[in-house]
């Protein structure tokens, strides 16, 4: 596989979190010679929160994850990539409670605070004996700073491993958010699935930590396209360990949370922004903002309509700055627009203002940022104050080489 | 353009429709050596119904259009292909205005009785002038007979015209129906838009029309695609001259219409199926066949949420019965679903049986029909006994190839 364009020279290096332990192991179940397990341990009374897939053919482990996250409790996670455990019968379900029941003996703590998440082909049973066989000696060398380790270990076609931290206060308190993520592109049998995993040492009830970590997905991974399709796997999770001292929060209002929300969204967005700069045969990253809209939901409607439109990421491959599809594309949005106000600029130029071509538009002068690799739309629909952020990819013979091939 | 490998090696000679004239001419403006302006005269008392696109960004043929196809009378038809008049500013509107209040008053019908439509290039004012100064030449020369010139001119980047007719009967009386379409695929500059006319003798009021050509399109057109774009332009009308002979209809229900029912589905099927054979870059045809839907609509919804993928349209480009592909998009459609009821089959060899690979499954004996050029993908979901029929295409690098060259 062929690195995406915009893999980084560098990875940021991450601080540990208080209280989180992180091993890989490589199984050799599907790959060989690298790392495809992850477990990560965290101290008793850490609180989790999670979005998952809203797929209706999700995989058991989304389904068991989806139930248990509603207690707020979570003390292990268990990842592996190479088999997504997905539509393989009754076999599913049962590894994924064997493979929480074992984890639960452990490291002493109930089998719904585990979260066993796979990724990987669709449709195989996963030999889940091969996974718990390794529980013991991955706690024994369970360590605080295996972050690129263990973003690389969960990785199925990524061309990087994408990590991100951020620091926030709250109160006087000084605490720390990591996250680390796979990118998504493709379904069984080359791989597939968005996951995503944040780990905090900040004191949040799952109360707290359960919307203001939705929110942040909203506005980040629920803002990304690569090609519009869903895995039936699809998985965020946050983990928040409790350990630092700071004023008890009991309100998502709180102003003394400020800080921390600004610094998981952005933390959330640098790591979609590493998914979709993986994306499959990426040769160009868009950037949609939408603004005036109705409501941030009618924004990033109108953002994935067209993030997702294949003629508008099929005109960006070809540098063509053709905003009669964006037009288009914001049409079949069907959320409100008032047409005589609508403008759309690409790269900071004007094209349509008020509706109509802006008089002063020469394409011309767009021709030096539609050969760039980084594309900016902006799109003003003229009937509110609401806005998004929506970042998508463009569609090029390189992800039909990617899909077509047939599977070896 | 390189001719679709579906392109027809005959076309279908249609008969003429009482009281129905057709003329085509070459106006120049944008296309050189070929008619590009369609001008269809019907007789006093012709009914009409009409679908139209839902895009929010929808040319001004396309509102005038909505609106006046609610009066339910029709005289006038005019298609002008190589410019959209779409998201001109006021241009676009004093154009239809213009366009209809010339030709009625050379046929001596009301402005409302007549129905502009364009299809082309968004963005660019269209000289109305230049097609109104062709119509008293072209009412001259108007004939029954000018149905492959009319499908013809209405043609953009079509690859080949799309023709059909069909016979019925009502109680003693044999009607006919014929019907033209152009393809869709992609938008401007290199032209876009569905567009298809419907003609028939049959004596139906509009009230009787109007749900019957809804029917029949959410059945054809509205269960196809290509890209899973909109146009701004979409459009689809109906006539019905009322000049056979046969008792009046007042239900729909009436099964007297039975026949007729048919044979207008059939008709529209034929066309919808030819405009998806011509979809942009085509090398494989699929046929969606969802059966245990719990309604018709929620059929048609899972069947488009797979004809959309682009993950399922890469693999069948590649040859690949990836039907895990499948899976995920049945799961995305979010319609309801049993996932142990569900079953899927590839040319009629069945794949997942009860929610589980079938075990009697062998790739091998796919290969034949994935290496074939009609690919058919049967999904049955296990709720319920609606059934819905959807057609799509595979994604190569051709509509890359066509939709990412930059505009000349």
């Amino acid at each position: 596989m062929k690195p995406s364009p915009f893999a980084p020279s560098l990875l940021p290096i991450l601080p540990p979190i208080a209280g989180v332990k992180l091993a890989t192991f490589a199984t050799g179940i599907r790959y060989k010679g690298r790392d495809d397990l992850l477990l990560a341990v965290m101290p008793e009374g850490t609180n989790v929160a999670g979005c998952f897939t809203r797929s209706l053919t999700a995989s058991y482990n989304v389904i068991w994850g989806r139930e248990h996250v509603k207690d707020g409790k979570g003390r292990v996670l268990v990842v592996n990539a190479g088999n997504a455990n997905a539509f393989n019968g009754r076999y599913g379900k049962e590894a994924v409670e064997r493979i929480a029941a074992h984890a639960a003996t452990l490291v002493g703590c109930t089998k719904e605070e585990v979260f066993p998440c796979s990724t990987g082909v669709i449709g195989v049973r996963l030999p889940d004996d091969r996974i718990t066989c390794h529980f013991q000696t991955m706690m024994n060398h369970a360590s605080p700073s295996a972050w690129e380790a263990s973003a690389r270990a969960i990785m199925t076609t990524d061309t990087f491993p994408k990590l991100s931290s951020r620091q926030a206060t709250i109160g006087t308190a000084t605490v720390s958010i990591n996250g680390f993520a796979k990118g998504s592109g493709m379904i069984a049998p080359n791989m597939a699935t968005m996951l995503a995993y944040v780990f905090t040492d900040a004191s949040l009830p799952a109360a707290i930590l359960t919307p203001l970590f939705k929110q942040a997905v909203d506005r980040s991974f629920n803002s990304i396209t690569v090609d519009g399709d869903t895995s039936t796997s699809d998985t965020a999770i946050m983990f928040a360990t409790n350990q630092a001292q700071h004023p008890s929060i009991s309100s998502i209002a709180d102003p003394v949370l400020t800080s921390f929300t600004e610094a998981l969204e952005e933390l959330l967005m640098d790591l979609a922004r590493q998914v979709v700069e993986d994306g499959e045969g990426i040769t160009k990253a868009i950037t949609i903002d939408i603004t005036g809209a109705a409501s941030e939901e009618a924004a990033r409607k109108i953002g994935l309509s067209i993030g997702n439109s294949p003629l508008v990421k099929t005109a960006i491959a070809g540098e063509d700055a053709n905003w009669g599809r964006i037009v288009m594309a914001v049409g079949k949005a069907y959320e409100a627009i008032d047409i005589s106000k609508l403008n759309i600029a690409i790269g900071g130029i004007s094209i349509v203002k008020h509706g109509e071509l802006d008089p002063s538009y020469q394409e011309a002068l767009l021709i030096p940022h539609m050969k760039g690799n980084r594309i900016h739309i902006e799109v003003d629909v003229g009937v509110g104050k609401a806005r998004s952020r929506v970042l998508s990819c463009d569609l090029t013979h390189g992800y039909i080489d990617i899909n077509a091939d047939y599977r070896s």
